[in-house]
């Protein structure tokens, strides 16, 4: 199912000017350092040009000042920006993979009072619940799980061993990868004076908006009441937590490994990096930057960059690991310090009143 | 499948006083700030008490002292203890979402030496292996995964995408969330001198106990001899990971993205914070709060507050903290006084023995 | 389908040297202070040398100095290395939980294009697409996904809830335990001005190698372009993150918790403890050993032990902890100093050229 384009189809694809044979197949894209014959790659990295030398590609995506060894047996597509280009002609081989489009499996189970437009593609081994609402050219890959009251908007993808508990809502175009869960029950216990735990009732649900992408086996709670919110645009990696009554703003990015708990209210474009931990109840302004590994205790109100644990102006928590690291050094010259003085101290007690007693 | 109920009836449920039109049907339960028509809510924390003045509620939960505007159009229902009463009527409008006892979806593979009891719920695409044992009420939701000579207790819930390996146990009225893994093989190698490693066979099982709830996508590993325990009334959220032969105590509670090594023995009523992590072969005492992100390198024989990594008594890391961000401006400072120091010297030098030298 | 096998057959199996009865029926093996009458159990450290007047246990592996209480009622095997014997014997016991080989669930999924040698185990529930292909003696646990075009070597072992998307290669006698998911979408973004995000399309692959252990629900991304590679013999525990286009070195394990970002090179024989983070586009030289909940920002380029967030030589960060925790001792001890050095100060100007006052 793969696809193929000539160098004259790709350079009109990016609007690019071509040096070489128009009429040459190119058959899939690859890192400039890995690509074999048939295959064209890219240069939007300095670091990266010494490989033109030495790549088998046949076809380079370059800027317009890129200057070819006058040995190179590459065709060039000069564009304004190469990354940009790349990007276009990586979705235009990735396209190639389609799978067909009204197809459903035989062995997946669909509910009779499930909705699902044509166009959905439907793989082995996918259960859909009842009430569940599908819309068109959604993907659902072998072994998605939709238990009942499930809607998926338009164009989305829902891979292997997704789980999407009772009425989880999922926008147009999102990306949901393998192993993610979307409405698990809330961590919420009411704890009684014995140490014991009684369960809070977890009745909400999960919605996401549209064009989100989900990691894998990325967690995302439903709400007490209420919904916990992902919002259009949000990108979450792999391994993230999001609790119950949470809201991620729209475009905001989370790297793996991030908690955010419940009732915490993400601004809109934030960067988190991974292994953040963010308290519950709590809130973030726009723009608000999170360097990895750092835990937020209480709300960021001004929109910046933010790092430790708990997290300070990132600056700040540059200059205090900077200060960490001289800290044995600097004890020992402190130690050192403290017995002059004493010696100091001592001198100036010998001669408690200094020039009095050379009054006499 | 909702229910609905007069506000007489959650009245009585609650062991309340009823203020407004007894036979108003309610049809949800949902936060002051988002309840429409029909929903009752409630006000547990003065900080939601401005929300009732635009509340949408038919009827609050509210305590014996609350004073509602002459203008408000809710019926209230006065109780002791509002947060409480929330619990229970959250619990009632919940079980309105029942599944049918008894029922076996056809796409479900139920091996013929498992032993299910009749209540036993079977979704869609569950798999059920050999010498299994599943008692009353059981809930095993769609794409549940039970390989052989797993045994579940009376009215447990068990969800899609779960894997419980062979041998796993798990007893009365447990919540296991989709994607937990109970029972995989722990991680356990012998290192070889030339750093390759051989596997230490890991032969034991995961044993739960009542009351348990366990997160979505959390794991349990297996114990290599013996078992891997998670004692009564237990509740672990999201992305854990519990190592070979551990043991959690009896109602301890474990927050998102923690890990616990292997070997490790963690008390009674514990509270472990998120993203922490405990070393392996250490133990913790009963009635140990852990604060988040905390590194546990050593047992902890003391009830008590713990936090940092390595974790020290709560009060004393909090000192650390406010010191470490001192510590750059603190620098500062010593190295002026360092500089104030040295001219003291300098000064004490120039009059080596200061009377002495007037003494002439 | 559990093994015997009697002392004697025990004692060849492992070259040691027999005291007891020779024709006693083993059943198992376990933990000294956990084995019952008819286990096999193993003494490798002094710790456990207590337990041994107490075991229930039928034989012991010992070395050859250990002396046994004139009241045991147990065999001894002795052999060279204890915990050698143990690996053996456990390893022999747990081979007698055999899966059929050959054996097809008539509820599996195989696709009509995929290649499965006569050998291949394929329990119930498991999910085949096109164009696999499984060599002999591969055991595909209930519910274990793998979708078109995904290659696994002979004698691997792939678990339920296990997602293998296309493309991905799984080498020889590996074990993916539940719930991983290879070959998920990377998380690579183009950021437009306006901080909305543009996928970068991932259309590369995993490629895992001979011998590696990969934990339940740990998540490694298909590559942007090319292979995301984890190299023979390497272990990892569960819940890890491997970034797309990462690559792990020969013998490297991974504890629990711990992201490797995209495009970061982890060297051979590494290990690293949980809850690490790596930042991407690094590499980490050949035995290289990080502390758990360390943070890797550059590129580590001497073998060694590190620690810390961020990570520096493991003995300098454990000066840093020492230090720290003195810290707040420290600041007051500090703010005393500045005092007494001020007072001398004064003192000093007071006599602002000691003798030369006393001169007049």
């Amino acid at each position: 199912m793969s696809k193929t384009a000539t160098a004259h189809e790709i350079c009109e694809l990016v609007n690019g000017s071509l040096e070489g044979d128009a009429d040459f197949e190119l058959t899939g894209i690859n890192k400039i350092e890995e690509a074999g014959p048939g295959e064209i790659s890219f240069l939007a990295d300095q670091r990266y040009e010494r490989f033109a030398a030495s790549t088998q590609a046949s076809c380079l995506l370059v800027d317009k000042k890129f200057k070819a060894a006058s040995t190179a047996s590459f065709a060039l597509i000069r564009v304004n920006e190469p990354y940009r280009a790349f990007l276009t002609v990586a979705r235009f081989f990735a396209s190639g993979q389609q799978l067909p489009a009204g197809f459903r499996h035989p062995s997946a189970v669909i509910d009779a009072a499930a909705d699902l437009a044509d166009s959905v593609y439907v793989g082995a081994g996918v259960l859909i619940g009842a009430n569940c609402s599908i819309a068109e050219d959604v993907i659902l890959h072998p072994g998605a799980i939709l238990y009942a009251d499930v809607h998926i908007g338009a164009g989305s993808i829902i891979h292997g061993g997704v789980v999407c508990c009772e009425g989880t809502r999922i926008g147009q175009r999102c990306i949901i990868n393998p192993g993610a869960v979307l409405g698990a029950e809330g961590f919420g216990f009411y704890e009684h004076k014995d140490g014991s735990f009684e369960k809070v009732p977890q009745t909400g649900r999960v919605v996401v908006g549209d064009d989100v992408e989900i990691g894998a086996n990325t967690t995302i709670d439903r709400a007490t009441m209420g919904a916990t919110v992902i919002k259009n645009g949000v990108k979450i990696d792999n391994l993230v937590q999001v609790g119950h009554n949470a809201s991620i703003g729209e475009h905001t990015g989370i790297v793996s490994q991030t908690g955010i708990s419940g009732s915490t209210t993400v601004g809109r474009r934030n960067r988190i990096g991974g292994q953040v931990g963010m308290v519950g109840h709590i809130s973030t302004a726009d723009d608000v930057y999170i360097e990895a590994k750092s835990g937020i205790a209480k709300s960021i109100k001004e929109s910046g960059k933010y790092f430790g644990a708990p997290a300070v102006a990132h600056s700040d928590h540059v200059k205090q690991i900077v200060a960490l690291h001289q800290l044995p050094a600097i004890l020992k010259e402190f130690r050192a310090l403290q017995k002059t003085v004493h010696q100091l101290q001592r001198q100036a007690a010998e001669n408690p009143s200094g020039t009095d007693g050379s009054a006499g």
